[in-house]
């Protein structure tokens, strides 16, 4: 007997078939004795609706009308899950956000929540009824409708979950746990049965879909453990994401996750002298573009390389902004390829270990993989590689092989 | 300048395109200095899908997740008409019927409105915005979302007129006023200028769909102008509904309404003793099942023939009753005829006029169209007739005709 916070995503309830498939599974663990707080999101496609309907009435639609727009789509859930549950006979009650109280700051569209009443849940609870609740949704302190941006429900449930001290938050999704990598890029990877919130809030950053990343720092700063499990499987165990303490031995590589949304940008013969670097991250900087991995490299003729990496979407207006610097910055030009891939190897017990990078690099030589930009740090290696999915295959499986990620418990 | 509600129904704000169309109606009144508030329905064809994927969970969903469900319509209609005013340079705010305190009893599915706050409303409109309410939706003293049931937006804009002290409440809906008849089955029915709230409530009492009886009521009691008008063509005016004695004249004969949602109980044979109807309609009413017309005629031999009418969705339910009761009632035998229709002449001068009915009758006979029921009261004439399309068109236009309908101002 627990009391267990459940996540299901789009694709879980997208349909009234799907709603009754999953309140089966809730009632199923209500039954055995725990007390279950529901948290889903919007039917898969509905968010995409309502932005399509959004955008033809206007190209700039106001972020707080949107977010009165969008927040209709978990409420639509909530409700046909209730009733999925009062169908099978148990007690159930949804709320949104706002009539829990999920306090978020003002931002509209990519809120944060703030706070969290817990009263009206635990009232719910004890009178013996599952509550379900909207995700991905809140209430400003002008008691404004917010709503979190993308994976936003995750954060919810890991929210609530820490609000009202669950012991496990579980969020089913489309696959039935975190991988040593994608299984559709490599075939032999293998399940995890436990991963640390550093090592899964690095994957997640670095590409890996399965959790967004805001959801795994709110569960390791309040503690919480998270388990990823398949809504279509429910039988099948996932995996745990937990303390590092908690887990029974540290890889020095326990996953690897690749970025396809990643552009290269490289200046090339630019001018030796104080402040160059400050200015072109400034300009981009200005205009909301991140930059990722940097890389700046001393030649001849005092003259350097600049090369980094930013998201595929910005590449057009970076070489814009760029072009437009040239005179004062004098370089001798520029290259921006969208057609990249960044894999990550990550690992808790990289710290501790020697020659991870020179293997990870020994691997993807042997491979005849070339590598286009490296970056570390104490728990991941990054490299930047011509994308073909060939190559990116190619790739990924010598990694995998060199650190036998196949064998990872 | 003035301070006006419009409320846009379903079919208005169906789509983004008529979403934008009725934005530059409304776009068009507040440039004419005036203070807006809108009220808008549910895109049309929203309610039914959300209640088809409710009817796939359950057979009977809970009331409460109904309106959780159903109150989702609403939401997106003002998120995308505040959205087509801003788009217009308009500046303008949505609000739920929640965020604006629309305070209803808890009857969920037919709640009804027992207080507004128009503190917020006010304060909106004196920034200068237009404020976009959603209609049929409130909230109980629990803070429970409720919805009103039928016709509940009109009820809502009506409402909401009140609280604030409006001008007018101008209903936007698919034709463009109150007519003397419907035009489909009267040809040369004439659209009225001006009609009072007795007359409106009737004839919506009695079939005319344009308003909903009860935000005809609520316009009553708090003496709220309505206006009737087209939001396909919103250059036209449409039809005042006002106090009596705002009326230039009062006519014994105003509107023709129909209603094809009848059938005709008779009972044949009753034994004449004390309680026997009392039994019929307590029988029916512990059913829940609503009389309307009813007719006792004495017989010969002591025996009474009762006759009334019914909604036909209730006649296969009311002919039960009436068969299990047949031994306590010793009636000879009974018959349901679902192929009538209730036809209604209404009029406010009906009362201090002569030979109304008998000049109805009289129309009526010269059509060749037999009369099955009668009542009156004084301010309308209902008959039943059999039902088919060319004896119901033959009978309203003899009517329309007796009391020269087509030259009503």
């Amino acid at each position: 007997m627990a009391l267990i916070v459940q996540k299901y995503g789009g694709t879980s309830v997208a349909d009234p078939d799907r709603v009754k498939f999953v309140a089966e599974h809730i009632a199923k663990t209500k039954r055995a004795g725990n007390d279950v707080v529901v948290v889903v999101s919007a039917p898969a496609g509905m968010t995409d609706d309502l932005t399509h309907r959004a955008l033809k009435i206007s190209e700039m639609p106001n972020p707080r009308e949107m977010d009165m727009l969008l927040s209709t789509g978990e409420q639509i859930s909530i409700a046909l899950t209730a009733m999925a549950l009062q169908e099978l006979g148990v007690p159930a009650i949804s709320f949104t956000g706002p009539q829990v109280c999920i306090r978020t700051d003002d931002a509209h569209q990519k809120a944060r929540i703030v706070d969290i009443n817990a009263n009206k849940i635990g009232k719910e609870l004890s009178d013996g009824k599952v509550v379900v609740i909207a995700g991905f949704q809140g209430i400003d302190t002008h008691d404004e409708i917010t709503t979190l941006g993308r994976g936003g429900s995750d954060t919810t449930a890991v929210a609530i979950a820490a609000a009202i001290g669950a012991d496990v938050c579980e969020i089913y999704t489309d696959v039935d746990g975190v991988y040593t990598a994608d299984p559709r890029v490599v075939p032999n990877a293998t399940k995890l049965a436990k991963i640390s919130y550093d090592e899964m809030l690095e994957l997640a950053s670095l590409g890996a879909k399965v959790l967004h990343p805001r959801s795994v720092e709110v569960a390791k700063i309040h503690d919480v453990k998270l388990a990823v499990r398949s809504s279509f499987n429910t039988h099948i165990g996932g995996t745990y994401v937990v303390k590092s303490e908690e887990l029974e031995k540290e890889y020095a590589v326990t996953g690897l996750a690749c970025d396809k949304n990643v552009a290269k940008v490289s200046i090339f013969g630019v001018e030796d002298r104080p402040g160059i670097a400050a200015e072109v991250f400034t300009a981009l900087a200005q205009e909301k573009i991140s930059v990722d991995m940097i890389i700046q490299s001393a030649m001849v003729d005092n003259l350097n390389d600049i090369a980094f990496t930013i998201a595929k979407s910005d590449s057009k207006r970076a070489k814009l902004i760029l072009e437009n610097l040239k005179s004062s910055l004098g370089y001798r030009e520029i290259h921006v390829d969208d057609n990249v891939v960044k894999i990550s190897a990550v690992g808790a017990g990289m710290v501790g270990a020697h020659g991870v990078a020179a293997r990870m690099f020994a691997a993807l030589r042997d491979a005849g993989v070339n590598i286009d930009l490296i970056s570390t740090s104490e728990v991941k290696i990054s490299v930047v590689i011509a994308y073909d999915d060939e190559n990116l295959k190619k790739a990924m499986q010598a990694i995998h092989d060199a650190f036998e990620l196949e064998n990872i418990e």
